[in-house]
């Protein structure tokens, strides 16, 4: 079985490509709604994600739409109000948002529409603790391109075990976000041979031109 | 590392005791609900649901909620209305029930109540497609009880996946069924090496007696 | 993204088929070379091994290797020599064939050659206990073709789980085989709507035709 | 289900604690020995292996061994000779160390004895293309002890994706090294919170308390 072996930057294929917007939740975006880390919108986290990561993400969600990639939202939230589902981890952190709790939820303009996929997580991998591995070949789906937050958490982890599993990663670096400057570009080097790193507006472009 | 190795009708442990209910769904259980199926409610099947799998499943499900024992519901679902997220084997068949389809949901006396865990699914085995043995593993589950519909399908890959992950199957035979009795009967003997084999008096018992 | 849904007796496609031989070892093969099952060479089973299995599967891997198909092998033995990896069912039966233990390979007729992969397991499920989902995937195979020892347990499962993955799997029903007849017949049957089910001379003929 | 939540620098427990080698292997700490790294025994890496991280990882084995604790090898190395069954990542790097390779074992002082597992890999994180998580499973891990290299790739993975899997995971620090003095101590930073951080004479104590 001969197989060319692509290059990272290979062009996006057509019904083979999806957003993958990872935790883009009311609690961690809205200054003052995470009891544990109160923040002010003054804070370099809240101010990155206000004028950067969140209307970075909202162009990637609008490219997309317009041009028939599949889109998924992943958010942190437990399948059980007293969170007994989550993995240890989480349990140990400890980090809980429960079924009905409207902060789970993605900030207003990055909410799924449509029939867009909604999965909730209780780990920092979406690969490591839900059913994702096994949605991404029933939609066909090659080229995974990742936003969100934290670049050096959850979007780490997405990218790395994206690739491990044999996705093409395209990691949209500046609609990714850190608590503090220096995690986010230390992150973006650390998995920088994983992935594709590319910015909004090239990926923007690359939607577009999947419907061409 | 020496483990003692267990028999396979022990004792079912406190706080580590699961009842998962496979497929109990209006679709299949109510009479003409399955345009594919359309049958009468004197066939085979729908009276042995009616008078056997469903009064039993009520029976294990009152005795799992009153001492303590974690419930887990499974059914066909699709994530999205057109079903593009469903295995390869459920679009082939053709099956499918969208995300805000009435007849997905279990009957009525046999839904989830309080913070009973759902998990829809678009393959035969619940192993294979949801992320129910991270979810297990959290919940600290060693022994599961399975029950449900169709004994040579659905329940017979949650028996023998389950056995293979490492769980202490209990199969509860006359709470499930399938489309003929000797489909029923033959599946209960081809997977009875994987689990131990009882009936809904006996587990209900045992579940109670993981109160006292 | 839209797919168009294959029949289960779809064309194989070149470079993308593999054929996956189960459990064929000399410990089960070889009449009194397991001591839980002494048994004659005149049982149903080691006739039928000998007869019709073992030749079947000849011919098929001949094939195969002369076809360009992939071919994998698996056989159930331990990692370790005192069997501590082993999943708990096969604890519990008991099952355990070292990784030094001769019994534990392929019969000499059906033994890999080359650059071919063997896969060790100790369960039966071959997808529940190895990484062959991700050697699938590394190796392209869409389509997977099924054969070996027993009809109603590890063919089973690799069957049912493999359908479920998102594999278009064909069972070669007269390459398999059972400790009774009746085993074996029922097996086919209760997972025949997982798969495409042909026999060893359809297969084979196949095969030949992916190459030219 | 009430579980008591425990801390991360939970006394390990007897029987249910394992040290996992990761990748210390000829073709990476020999000087030389990896073609596409020629480098020199001064470098920075070569010199912190020698001097640190080879003999660390010495203490640990023989204190695992001498105190009961199971110890779990992985390298990577594919499982043809022709590399097809690696994953995608691996190929685009590429790398690719046969299995016959003298290159791919670990180095002498650290290759497995007796009946330990030895788990070849083609992929950075171990549990995303092996069957560890199955194996630690049915060996009763629950605090898993990492060491290895690098710590910004193979290392990261294994500490984060094994805690979100539910395991206590250990890092020893000082039996962990990478290309650079930064990426070694930024990447410990950046997984820090995924699991307990000691140094090598602290597990090895640990390891020996498991004894009495």
């Amino acid at each position: 079985m001969t197989q060319s072996i692509p290059k990272r930057d290979e062009a996006f294929r057509p019904g083979q490509t999806a957003l993958l917007l990872i935790d883009l939740q009311r609690a961690w975006l809205e200054p003052g709604a995470d009891p544990d880390h109160p923040g002010s919108a003054e804070d370099y986290f809240y101010r990155e994600a206000a004028q950067r990561v969140i209307p970075n993400n909202e162009r990637l969600l609008q490219a997309a739409r317009d041009n028939g990639v599949e889109v998924i939202h992943t958010i942190i939230r437990s399948l059980t109000r007293d969170g007994r589902d989550r993995g240890l981890d989480h349990k140990m952190t400890p980090i809980h948002l429960g079924p009905d709790d409207p902060l789970a939820l993605p900030v207003p303009s990055l909410m799924p529409v449509n029939d867009e996929i909604l999965l909730p997580k209780t780990s920092s991998g979406v690969f490591n603790s839900t059913n994702i591995h096994y949605l991404l070949r029933n939609l066909g789906v090659r080229n995974l391109i990742v936003s969100g937050i934290m670049t050096d958490q959850c979007v780490d982890m997405a990218v790395r075990d994206g690739a491990d599993l044999g996705y093409m990663i395209t990691c949209v670096h500046d609609a990714c976000g850190a608590k503090t400057q220096q995690r986010h570009e230390t992150a973006l080097q650390a998995f920088g041979g994983y992935c594709w790193t590319a910015d909004t507006t090239t990926v923007a472009a690359r939607f577009a031109a999947l419907r061409s």
